[in-house]
């Protein structure tokens, strides 16, 4: 065996310059965490991912959405050119709206991981996916209040979906500085990315940074980040390191 | 089906300059939410969308106000130039002030939003609103302590709005540069705007930022925002990115 | 009925420079919050307000004092030129000293509002008050630990002062950069001044602004605020914007 | 009754340009709070108060220790050219320690006021005392947990001294950029003098600075402040205001 | 017995600049704490001391890994040029995947440290392994909320490490400018590396630094840290103190 | 008595420029606190002090370690020149390595003070020491939240190793900007040190500051601090002030 035959596979994301900048793409099989405030882009990156895997290489996807039903959803993209509901109805991808309800919550102090592995695991297979993006699960974490549990939980739903074989996108708020909300889904995922939005003189950018990429040379800087009709871009002005 | 088909339907805010940088208003149907300090004119964004939504655009609305009455309320935007008395005789705009009790809360914990759900269902249907403003429901939600609940909850509160078919504001009190108390409810809204009052050599300057916007292309930057007897407007400098 | 009809009125609050940057005073029959560090001037603001009330505009006043004795106040306003038992002896003014005492908050676990406005209710009657001052109410509101049970307190202590037809003032307690210390009284009020007593390169200065007056345009900037043995006084450079 | 009757009497500290910028020194019958980090000068401060008062104006003191024993106390003022003990043997001075005791808190939750009044009262009845320091009453305070409570106490003891008829000086630790550790003291406190010392460059300066004095007008810079073998002393380079 | 003979003994890193800033490497029979925030290359630190020590200095380690599974170690490193699967099959190296499972927390509380250590003994035996890492024990302290404890179970566990003879290296996870998530860890180890990647102007660099060296010279400023295909490197500019 | 016959007596530390810029030394018979982050050199400055006592000024030490143990100090302190092991035989020095169990402080929720005077008791008896270096008891105060208790139990601390007769330092562990872990324990000593190690330009430097000194004048700049194969030593540009 030979160190190149370990090199670690990639899925191209299909968003230009993003593939360039990690020298191909999500690791596939694995977990990635987009990282980003209100507004970010971290719902667009997820759907992309989706939409281009489906239209360009031709591997279905689930969409577990947590904030955004079916329909808001093809709402938002189709401004960049995306048609979710003929991705559906081609049966390419799988957009999964999870309401987290007070009761399930108040009930039994935190919510059921299990359930959620059955809905997804049904989706996956439906599908026959390849790509799964969890658009925010914070909602499932954020009445963990030990923070053992919280990262026994994590562990756990990474584990579970790499088991499926899948490779995934999972979201995550930030804010403050810090890259995610309880501090320690980047210590979990194999590969963490953020976008911020910044105001300087009244003028607002998007960057995005690799920030961790297990097993892997990558891009370490900063790079502008656009969003506009014709999708989500990086702009990939360095080569990789 | 083509994506322009499912361009976004804007509602136009009919205050100068907001329109133009957000390509047409605010995204009809759906929630947006209206972040800001104390005197940062959250109520009066508020009031104005739907002042002018009632006299240029033919929209009844429903005004629920948390903090001031009716009377005050029309006190308040009579230096604007409106006249909400002769508003609401024409029909064209419910004020409805909802007074959080202190007994309210101590029995239950939190608030009940199902009563609150009746009171704005019942204000929509009288007025035949298509525009509804919830300014600063906080009062509702600064009791919850678990934030899966508040989240939960504010889900709910949205859903239920959207439900309605209504287009709606929603203001929430910022402070110590983040958007919103609880940094929740910037991650569940559609729209996120923020309004922002600062002082710098003793002078003070407003400023208007679009932070977030699902489905759509909008101008990023912040832009002054001026407060007059002309009323509430954007100095749309810069045109839409 | 017309705009101008509804023009907010104004209390003047006799302060030079004060009256003339909001466009004549306070907002009549409402409840201004002027926050401020210890020693920023909010008890010379509100005793000043009450004194030329009573001399220059013929408006009795009560004042209701929770960290001052009638006999210390008497004093500390006599360097300013006031003689604050002479107002008395004139009904002019009536001075009620507040001392809330620890078995109070042990017993109930929080005070009992309804005490208070009896007491407020019966010196406004007895003065025939038309200007109250409650000088750092803080200390009836310090024990609550529910935001939104503090929010309701504050709202019936405001609504109950209105309802009175008195035009007040409160002070409150700032500090680390924040308006109020917790952060909810300058919501719940109509008209926020804020005293501010700054040193830079050793040298203190003094500014007041207004930031927030529901209803009214007035200056937002920060103008030198000063307390000399002439009284207190602003300094409005600007004209109102 | 003119307004100069009304003066506020002031007590000289006989601290060289400490009376000078005070115009006169500390308020007479009345609580002053200095505040400082550790090392700040407050324990000198205090015991220079109480020495020049004995030495020079002829009025004995009491000066209730909760850090340091009388010997203590006597050895780190001897280098500034004090002589405790012959001060005490004059019968012009007293010194007590108060210990604190972990059981005294255990029991009760927290510390028991009565019993210090009793025994300050005792000490200034016997040395016909007309000035009390309070030298960091800190360890009393330090295990309320509610603010409430803390406030009602703070005044209590305050009350309780201004009933004696000295003129007292109260210590605390400051630090973090705040004036005290609780942010209640100096709200409470007729007067409020800043200690602080800065390193600038690897080079270290003291400060005092006048934040509050009720009632009367100071310098409200920061002016030098030093201590060496002549004592305690101001650089009071401006004119009071 | 002269000092030179008790010169603290050193184990060679065998990463190329690290053995030149310590003089030699980290200490022997002791444990060195590697901080870092998520991507700063915490693990691939661990696992280069215990590949090369295996390979260059016939030292066979233990690996005990609480994130990453045996088979995602030997693809990450496999970029680096190290086969793990190789260094297992010659005995040189073992890995053992420890899964903190929610159950174990439940229960319990907290993680029994007993059954840790029977389990690192058994690898260490086996493996006759001269060097340990644990990558990120982290997930076994985060549920303590006494610091005392944490304390003692912190000292505990280094201890039984150094009472086995082996040279270890622990991970932990930092942010927010602190060493440590705890801010304790560092004061129990005998060695402290930061490793930190900042970004400056959208650049990312890397840097290493030794905090802290019981015992030892060694340079204490900031090196730039590479992480290539050549494997990990410090530049070590400066030559140690 | 004259002022001169009390001036403050001092312990020569042995630690060059210490010395100079403290007029002599630390306080004799009370108790200093080094300050510092970990590897800031608390732990050499607080041995060289018993080392330079035994050897040069003929006063035997007891070092009470809460960290290291008896041989890894020794093996610490050989690359400064010194032998623990030769000064122990001499009767120069005595180790006590007090290791806090997790088991006592579970059952009893805090540590129990007098067994631990009992022990440093004995030692100091037995070595007929006029120093005591207790490194780091931080551990023993750890567990309690409460304040006022946690003060108590320092003053008691502090006060018991006065009553011995033995001039003390004990070292306290400081970050983020603070002196000490709980803010108390500065306030509580006669005399605080700082050791700072700070990073400006990826370079480091070491700082020694004298922060307090009660009754002494002092350096109060920062001051370069070296820790090299000569030992600890203070650069003492300035003179003492
Ligand atoms: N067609 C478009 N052109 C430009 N920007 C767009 C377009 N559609 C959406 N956006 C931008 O994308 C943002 C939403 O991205 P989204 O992925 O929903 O963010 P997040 O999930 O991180 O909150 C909007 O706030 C808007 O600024
Ligand atoms: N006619 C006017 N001209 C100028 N400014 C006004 C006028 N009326 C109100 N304002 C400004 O609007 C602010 C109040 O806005 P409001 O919407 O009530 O703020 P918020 O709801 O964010 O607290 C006031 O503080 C005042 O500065
Ligand atoms: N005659 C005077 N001349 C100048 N300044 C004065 C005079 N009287 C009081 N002051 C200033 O006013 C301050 C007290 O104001 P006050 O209203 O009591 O403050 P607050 O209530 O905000 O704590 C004092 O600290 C002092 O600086
Ligand atoms: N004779 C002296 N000359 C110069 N400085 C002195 C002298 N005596 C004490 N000091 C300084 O005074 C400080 C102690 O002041 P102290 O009043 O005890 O402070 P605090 O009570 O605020 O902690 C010492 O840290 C030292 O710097
Ligand atoms: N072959 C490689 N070339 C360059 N960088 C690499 C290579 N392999 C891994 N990296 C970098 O190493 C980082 C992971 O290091 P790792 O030790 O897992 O970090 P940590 O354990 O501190 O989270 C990745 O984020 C990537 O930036
Ligand atoms: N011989 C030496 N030469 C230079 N520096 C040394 C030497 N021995 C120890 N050090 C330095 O001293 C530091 C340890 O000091 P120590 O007193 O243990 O710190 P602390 O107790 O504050 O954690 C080490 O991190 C190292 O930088
Ligand atoms: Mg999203
Ligand atoms: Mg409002
Ligand atoms: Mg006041
Ligand atoms: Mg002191
Ligand atoms: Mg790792
Ligand atoms: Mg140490």
């Amino acid at each position: 065996m030979n160190a190149q035959a370990h090199r670690l596979a990639r899925t191209p994301s299909g968003i230009v310059g993003f593939d360039e900048i990690t020298g191909g793409g999500l690791p596939t099989g694995r977990c990635s965490l987009v990282c980003g405030a209100a507004g970010a882009g971290k719902t667009l990156f997820g759907l992309t991912f989706l939409a281009e895997g489906a239209l360009r290489f031709g591997e279905p996807g689930v969409f577990i959405s947590f904030e955004e039903t079916e329909a808001e959803l093809a709402a938002n993209v189709a401004s960049l050119g995306y048609d979710l509901e003929q991705l559906r109805a081609a049966n390419q991808l799988a957009v999964d709206y999870v309401r987290v309800e007070r009761a399930e919550i108040a009930e039994t102090g935190d919510y059921d991981l299990d359930g959620l592995f059955l809905r997804i695991g049904h989706a996956i297979r439906t599908a026959g996916a390849r790509r799964v993006v969890l658009d925010t699960p914070e909602s499932l974490f954020s009445s963990f209040s030990n923070a053992a549990i919280l990262r026994a939980e994590l562990r756990r739903l990474f584990g579970w979906l790499k088991a499926q074989g899948v490779t995934s996108v999972i979201t995550a708020e930030s804010g403050g500085g810090e890259l995610t909300r309880h501090g320690l889904e980047e210590y979990v995922s194999d590969c963490v990315i953020l976008l911020d939005q910044r105001v300087l003189d009244q003028v607002a950018t998007r960057r995005l940074r690799v920030v961790k990429y297990r097993g892997a040379s990558h891009g370490g800087d900063e790079y502008p980040f656009l969003i506009d009709e014709t999708g989500v871009s990086v702009l990939a002005l360095a080569s990789p390191q």
